[in-house]
Order: C-alpha cells, then sequence, then structure tokens
C-alpha cells in the first residue's frame, strides 16, 4: 500500500483530470471528490474509480463540457437538467444550491435530471451538514435488485443519505438498499471471503453468503426484505417525479449502462426556526443515548453512523492516503502519457 | 367475524369519543381515523386500538382539550406544539397544513413535537397523495429496538412514510424500522405461527423465528441490520432536531410510555414546477416495470405498496368492515354504559 499525501494526490488526479479535457475549476473540483472519498475511508467510491470515470468520460457516457440548465424552479423547489454531465460535480453544485434555498425558504428541494454516478453519497450528506442544515438526498440506479418476492432486478438499489449536523460530529447516514452494497460484494469475492450474513441467493434460489454467486444470480438482498423494496420503489418514484427524471425502469429500458439517473435533494433549515442550541441539545440526547448501549461484543462498542469519519481523514492527512499501488501505476502511466 | 357498516361503525365509535369527552368535530374525525384504517385493510391499526385509546384518555397520556400551537414558522417550515394531545388528529391537521404550504412554496414542513402515536402511519400518505402531492412523513416512537451491535433497545422503530400520487393508484410505502412491527409479533404469537423469517433474537442471544421469544427478549431485528439501525437514528435526529421535540432517547427517560413523541412531515408539490401529465406518465413507468417482475412463485405476482387499498376498501364498504365481535362486544358496551 502506498500512503499519497493529499495534495499531491489531488494534484497528480487534477492532472490527468485537465488531460482529458475537463476545464480548471471542475478539474480541481473532481479531484478533491475522488482525494476526499478516499482521505475519509471510502476507498470503494474514492481514487479506485478514477480510471472508470476517465473510461466512461472515453464511452461518452459523461460530458465533460455539458452544462446544468435550471429548467423550472418554484418557491423553494427547483429542478435541474444536468445533461449527461459529470455526477459527483452535478450533485455537488445541487446540494449547495439546495442548502442556499433551505436558509432562504426553511426546507428546499432541488432535484436532478439527465445526471450520472456521483461516487460516494454520503459526500453530499457532510456538504449539507457541514452548512449547518440536515441535507436528505437519494438517488436512483440502474435495475440491480429484485422487488420482493421476484427473480428479475426490476428496482434500483437507489442510495440515500440522511445527514444531521452536530457540534459533536455530524451524523451521516448513508445506505444503498441492498443490504450489502456492490462495492462490498466485490471486494469480498476479491478477499475469498464469505459474506457475514445472507446477502442474496444464488443461481438456485437458495439464500447464500458467498458474493460471487449474488453477482452471478444479479439477486442481491434488499435490506429489510420486503420493506426495502418498497423504500426502493419509492424513492426511485419521488426522485423521478419531481425532476421529472428517468426511472430504473427508463434507463434500464434505455440500455445496460448506468447514465441520466435522477436524484433528489432535500434541506432542512432546521436552526432557522427553532432555538439552535436547544436542537444542538436535543441531537446530542440521540447520539449520548446510543453510544451508551450494552454491545453484543465487549470489544465492539456501539457507534454512531459518521462518527469514524474525521478521525479517518485526520490519519489519512497526517499519513498519507493509502492507494494500492497498482491502481496509483495505472492514474501515473496515463497522467504523464504523452 | 362482524361486518359492520361503515356508517353504523363510526356512529358507534364516534358516540364512544363523545362519551370519552371529545368534542363533536374531534370526535368525528378520530371515528374515521379508526373506521377507515379497518376498512382499508389496516386491522392492526384500526377498531381494535379504539378500547386502547380510550385507555390513554384515562391515564392522563393523551389531553382530549389540547390545542396544537404554532410555535415558530420560517418560510415553508412550520414548528408545532400539540401539548399532548389526540396523535390521529393532529397528524391529519399537521399534514393537511403541509400539503398547503407546499402547494404555495413546492416543499414544505411541518413538524410537530409532544404528540402521540398516529395509529396507522401510512393514512397521512394518502392524504397527502390523495391532495396531489408526495408525501413524506416519519415518526419516532419509544426505545423498542436495539441498535446494530447492541443488546438492549436505545432505538425506536420509527416508522416511515413515502407516499407518491398516482392517478392509476397512490404508491404508499409505510414501514417501521423493524422487520415485523410489533403488531404484527403480536398477531404470530396469537395464531401460534412461527414468522416466515428471522425476526430478532431469543433470551440466549440467538436468531429465531419465535414471535413470543423475541417480545421477551426485546430484541428485534432492524430492516436491513445495520441499515436499519442507522436510518432509525437518522430519522430520529432529523424529526426532533426541526421539531425541537422530544428523541427516542428523552421519551425513554421520561418513563416507560410512550407520549409527547415527534413527527416530521415534508410535502413536496412536485406537480408544481414541472409538466403534470409527464410526471404522471414518468411515476407509471416504475410501477408497470416492477408489476412485470417474474415472481418466485407464480400464484404470486409482484405488487407495489398500496396496490389492494382501494380494492380492500371497496369490499369493505359493501360488505361491512370486518371486526371480532369480543372488540365490537367491549365497544358496545363503553358505549352504552350509562
Amino acid at each position: 500500500m502506498l500512503y499519497i499525501p493529499y495534495d499531491a494526490l489531488t494534484d497528480t488526479l487534477e492532472k490527468g483530470l485537465l488531460r482529458a479535457g475537463l476545464d480548471e475549476k471542475r478539474a480541481a473540483q473532481l479531484a478533491d471528490v475522488f482525494a476526499g472519498n478516499s482521505a475519509e475511508g471510502v476507498y470503494s467510491h474514492g481514487v479506485n474509480r478514477y480510471m472508470r470515470f476517465l473510461g466512461e468520460v472515453e464511452k461518452g457516457i459523461v460530458d465533460l463540457k455539458a452544462e446544468t440548465e435550471v429548467v423550472s424552479s418554484f418557491g423553494a423547489l427547483e429542478v435541474r437538467d444536468a445533461h449527461f454531465g459529470i455526477g459527483p460535480i452535478n450533485a455537488e453544485d445541487a446540494m449547495a444550491r439546495a442548502v442556499a434555498l433551505s436558509k432562504e425558504h426553511g426546507i428546499a428541494c432541488v432535484a436532478v435530471r439527465n445526471t450520472n454516478h456521483w461516487l460516494r453519497p454520503g459526500r453530499y450528506g457532510w456538504q449539507a451538514a457541514n452548512a449547518g442544515v440536515i441535507g436528505m438526498c437519494w438517488s436512483n440506479t440502474i435495475n440491480n435488485m429484485p422487488a420482493w418476492g421476484a427473480v428479475d432486478p426490476r428496482l434500483g438499489n437507489n442510495p440515500i443519505v440522511l445527514a444531521i449536523p452536530r457540534k459533536k460530529g455530524n451524523v451521516v447516514a448513508d445506505l444503498a438498499m441492498t443490504q450489502f452494497a456492490f462495492g462490498k460484494l466485490e471486494i469480498a469475492k476479491l478477499s475469498h471471503e464469505q459474506l457475514p450474513i445472507y446477502g442474496g441467493y444464488d443461481e438456485n434460489g437458495n439464500l447464500t453468503t458467498d458474493p460471487e454467486a449474488i453477482q452471478k444470480s444479479k439477486r442481491p438482498l434488499p435490506i429489510g426484505y420486503w420493506k426495502g423494496s418498497a423504500l426502493s420503489l419509492a424513492l426511485d418514484m419521488i426522485a423521478s417525479a419531481t425532476a421529472l427524471g428517468r426511472t430504473t425502469a427508463m434507463v434500464a429500458a434505455d440500455s445496460h449502462t448506468e447514465y441520466g439517473i435522477t436524484q433528489i435533494f432535500i434541506a432542512i433549515n432546521f436552526r432557522a426556526a427553532v432555538d439552535p442550541e436547544k436542537a444542538d441539545e436535543i441531537l446530542d440526547t440521540a447520539v449520548d443515548y446510543l453510544l451508551g448501549s450494552t454491545p453484543v461484543d465487549p470489544e465492539k462498542p456501539v457507534r454512531y453512523p459518521g462518527q469514524n469519519t474525521a478521525k479517518i481523514r485526520e490519519t489519512n492527512l497526517s499519513r498519507g492516503v493509502p492507494i494500492h499501488e497498482e491502481t496509483w501505476e495505472k492514474i501515473l502511466a496515463y497522467v504523464n502519457e504523452k
């Protein structure tokens, strides 16, 4: 494992993005997304996706030159068409707008259509929480999960983020509707490990902990069985109807590639309407109560979502960001190619 | 089983509520909640809760005379204190306000503190969807579910509703954060049935399908294991901070009775900002695609959440609403008591 200093990392990534054709502003913004996600420990959605992103640009799935258009707005609700541009940049810009609107209206929603994979969903929750507002956002995906009772995948695993700002540490729940994220299945497969609990069905329709069998059958379990199934459908529909965007069904019908998807960003400027210190105190009661739980395994105290992120970031900023050697070599080869 | 005509049912329930001390308007509104929930097939949260509600009134948990106060508002965000009044009425009034605000601002949020159990969560989703807007609402609860990795229950099972209006039938996902709702555990226990999948742990910490063992251990599984755990915490925190209301922790600290809880209602007036017919078409694609799924069991076609509700209501309105004889006798005894 290599440990690359953060600035050197963003520098290199930026160079490659400029080479791929991004303008300077976008290259800097996107390099920070890749590096930042790795720095915060979400290695599955950080630097290791860099070459895949460049591949999507080459295939024409991501349009580097696309400009987001504000299609319409009504009060605190704004609808955008991202015209198949760069997913993480579209997401960051949309959440920034939702936050600004929420500071004016108390709650706001920016819905984005025709956007692309946003890498790590939690990033946009942190963004809202760091701006002092509750952030909610979710994205639909291509069809990658069967509905409850179904064999064929006709739902997306639509990741949702619920982010709550707190002086003692933001709480950021970031969860896809499949029991195991696809990145997790891949990592388990590569390290020849079984999943700790059933993650889906094998090709014979039996529940299994074998990640490869689930990838083959394309039948991962939704979170909460039929409940995850319901949640997934609702998230797809709310986002798509609000944005007039493509549903999972429409993405599936169009191609086997996930692009032109739909996202929604809701911001609740909760501190505007109540005593902000009281609100902070209330948030602390929930977390402190949770942290006081009796753990099943005395060695593993209960944590809240997002609890370790700041610590990991600190470590990785002082020690350098861990990157697999092969990944780094490929990036350097691309960046330095004549 | 008795089948009571809807009008006769609401009439009787109303009489009892007047006897208990509700004014005429509230008695009529609440009678319709009890009867309506049963009429729509949600028997676990309908007429069978009537006597329990009256018991809560007697215990002083529910204050029949309480007037909801608008504590503060900011743009499209309104905060209410229900002063421990009647849960279903507070919820219905709050969603009505959220819907009205969303028609003005595009998105709106009404957060309610110090309210009480709202019976069937889905009702308020139907309310929003019937008014043509997306409805999202959730409630926190007393501590009734351990966090992921914990033994003692320090999270609520915080039911969430996501409701999407659609001309061909609203989609209403209504789900608590426990794999099985507590009403379901109770029904399975009473009918001496095992759960179809693991629903929680027994007192020895083993996963079990025995509903009674789960009730004893107080360790139901969250939906999606650690994901349900994260979702639950986030829902508690967003609602409580926005409403300046009591968290699950605060409800737990105060007593062993669930009251004075917090709810949130978000309405997205999605048809205001886009072509409403287009939006409707998009919603249909998601549902039609889902309905076309290959079912695991050919006898059980895949359904969408809320699909059967209208049909059940129609049947129960024409045939009469099914009520257990014992339940009906107790109600009649109360209503007709001198």
